[in-house]
């Protein structure tokens, strides 16, 4: 301001100016200034930002000098702590952390859509609805998964998968668009769902080559498989999220709006399978979804994409220290994402065709993008044997010792191999040495563009995130 | 806008404060017009998320209903990517990120000031030196250890530690101020560089107790252990940091501004040594140390305060998949920081003492603030036999074979236990199994207040941080 000379004008136009921002800055009036027309919510479940960083390095190509930036860092805008309610400590599970995203409120770990005193919160995709907007689910797991059912649902654990989607009916469809699997707890020996979703005017597919010709009118359930969809990297579609959420958006788009909810639902599942290769090939699902919804917005600057993870899985860590062995890097704690960035198979499948039998040493290499050891090939063939007793014991319990019991994966400790055998090579670490990964308590980043992003600046709770929403919807 | 009706005063108003919002968001004009007289830089070695994160529930007041939030909380404003120059790969060390932020360029791993080519580049305390301002580095470990080294002198590896520290007199003393440790390097048999400072008129102190005593106008040397400090539980002071900070802005203080270096050095050695007890009090020295900074800021509003990591270190992981144990709790994702919050002595300490004959089990238990069990006591009295046949056969080794091999630790295998014990307990994770912790190529927080610290905000990468307090210095 010091280039003004105070003149009558001057001041004037200094004051109004100052009035001007200050109504521009209060954060009311910015949202009610901004209220965007549609709303795009994305969660990378479990994607912490060990996920988004090592995406960068992952998505690097080796033959530029620079290190190129990812979606996630030209839209970054914050982060957000993700505890639960005290009733279940400090580390979020995905249900209670969806429920937070979703009516803002804090709650207990499995808790779908209610809150500790087990009552039912409004959810801002109900909130939108009532506004009458359009709304849509669109996920890599069964629509009734938890982070789905968070906004879509109100149920005491998120396990009752079976009621969570009878609810979708029952309580009354709360959505115009469902993409996504479960058709296991949709077509039931005791209720057939998809037919009420039939019944009541709604248009179904099961199979991707459909989505092209969803008719425009119709609001649409697409359950592409019996629970969640297949990895990334072993399904038909590598960017099977981008190429439904396309099709949700032509869908949903309609003159009052539409609040969609866009799940990279996978990238949870690379955490706890602690499998960096299945986990980055679903970090870039999701990372082209948010490309496309760029050049969408750049075309509809009146929609807000909000993007943010529900926790973090695994306790990824990327590098690891180590001698130096490769001459021309100066460093001992490199991570090498060059040995995972070919791969078009995922290390379960991998697993699944050496245990039966399908697929030799030498195509092994192949699939694994690099050269495995004598002594990797030795651990595999134990693990083969390993799992084969394993089989063999839990088949020769009687059918009541079997019950209540899950069956092992005949190839799970062949898996165990080859995860592992791409942790030392890409000198990837995880935080724990259960067998199965875990939740961890690091807040998660959050990005957004389009109208209304800058209220998701800087630091927030998860419950935060919600609120801004709902404000963003019109809620007093 | 909406609200003016377009007559010709109000268009001259839309277009001036058009005008004038142009001229604050460009963002040389903003760091221009929001030049700090004082310039605080704070890195928090190794502290990438998983710290902060940890440092809230630490921190949390289990007696209240919410959990508080921190300091890290209310002044976050951004995130930091941290990779080295692709000599190194994508996971720095403290030499390359440090150089990064102290000179605005991408270097290799073990790099002190200089660039790939070797060649030296100016520093920002270099710079701001220039410009008439005092300056000074405030740190818990030498005072020539690779970060502080990074600001103060250029060499080609940072483990020239004599090198470096004969630079601060060879190369002209740069800084008004030096408080950390490293006597071992600044008094040597073959030079005494204490007394050279001495001698260019500094006041050397080597007592926490004379801090309180420096004379005004003198440029002060404080140098209070062999190499690093003592761990902040360990020391006579656990929040030595925040005194020495409170001290040494007192010194610095003058009509042309500071620029200060302060590091919380010993979170990193905390991940290293996979040591959640330890790293907790680290962070909790350096917490108090950025309240007092607010206080300060909130009475000299031209000074600047901005903080962030290098790295993060150890693959820090809070919580674990685990048996619901606790009936209260309702979560099987629990990080239990309850169990350290109340420790007074290191597990390093305690394993000294352990193996020293100095600490009896009851005692043991006292210091851990939990009981441990009958399995971990076996374990421990294990670890020391192990301890003593490690150092039994070392003292059996010819001089010659010693030559070059640094002596175990002869409580190592003890403290492995103890911090196992602890990490068993708080369901603490960490992310690679070798026995010193990795550094990890996750993005680090950013936090800053005070004067132009909206430049903070959003992704940046480490050399952004350089550039940007090189212009609000004015650099053109």
């Amino acid at each position: 301001m010091k280039k003004f000379i105070p003149t009558l004008l001057t001041s004037l136009l200094i004051m109004s100016c100052t009035q001007l921002q200050a109504t521009q800055e209060s954060p009311e009036n910015t949202m009610a200034d901004n209220m965007p027309k549609n709303i795009i919510m994305v969660v990378g479940d479990g994607m912490g930002p060990a996920f988004t960083s090592a995406y960068r390095y992952y998505n690097d190509d080796p033959n530029t000098p620079e290190i190129e930036q990812t979606v996630f860092d030209r839209n970054f805008t914050g982060t957000s702590s993700t505890y639960p309610d005290p009733e279940s400590g400090y580390v979020t599970d995905s249900a209670a952390s969806a429920t937070a995203l979703s009516t803002g409120i804090k709650t207990y770990n499995n808790a779908i859509g209610l809150d500790i005193n087990r009552e039912p919160i409004e959810t801002v995709l109900e909130y939108a609805k009532k506004q009458g907007k359009k709304t849509g689910v669109v996920v890599t797991v069964q629509i009734n998964h938890a982070t789905p059912a968070s906004y879509l649902a109100h149920n005491v654990h998120r396990y009752n998968y079976n009621a969570i989607a009878d609810s979708y009916i029952d309580d009354g469809i709360k959505a115009d668009l469902y993409l996504g699997g479960g058709l296991e707890y949709f077509i039931r020996e005791d209720r057939n769902l998809v037919e009420e979703f039939i019944a009541s005017g709604f248009h179904y597919i099961d199979k991707y080559s459909e989505i092209a010709s969803i008719p425009k009118d119709k609001p649409v359930l697409g359950l592409f498989d019996k629970t969640n969809l297949p990895w990334a990297l072993d399904d038909t579609n590598k960017h099977r999220l981008s190429m439904m959420t396309k099709a949700a958006i032509k869908q949903l788009e309609n003159k009052n709006g539409y609040f969609m909810l866009v799940e990279g639902s996978q990238i949870d599942y690379g955490g706890h399978a602690r499998d960096i290769a299945a986990a980055m090939a679903e970090m870039d699902d999701l990372a082209k979804t948010l490309e496309y919804l760029e050049s969408y917005v750049a075309q509809n600057p009146d929609t807000l994409v909000v993007i943010t993870a529900d926790h973090s899985t695994g306790g990824l860590t990327i590098g690891k220290k180590t001698e130096r062995t490769d001459p021309n890097i100066n460093s001992k704690y490199l991570w090498r994402p060059e040995f995972i960035r070919a791969m078009t198979m995922s290390p379960q499948a991998m697993a699944i065709k050496f245990t039966d039998n399908e697929l030799s040493l030498e195509n092994m290499n192949k699939l694994m993008t690099f050269d495995i050891t004598e002594a990797d090939i030795i651990n595999m063939k134990q693990a083969k044997l390993i799992d084969q007793g394993i089989i063999k014991q839990f088949n020769s319990l009687s059918s009541a010792d079997k019950k209540g019991k899950r069956a092992p994966r005949p190839y799970q400790s062949v898996l165990n191999v080859i995860t592992k055998i791409i942790d030392v090579k890409t000198n990837t670490g995880w935080g724990s040495i259960s067998p199965s990964g875990t939740h961890t308590g690091i807040d998660v980043p959050v990005f957004a563009f389009g109208k209304g992003s800058e209220n998701f600046n800087g630091f927030q709770d998860n419950t935060d995130i919600a609120k801004k929403i709902f404000t963003l919807l019109g809620k007093k």
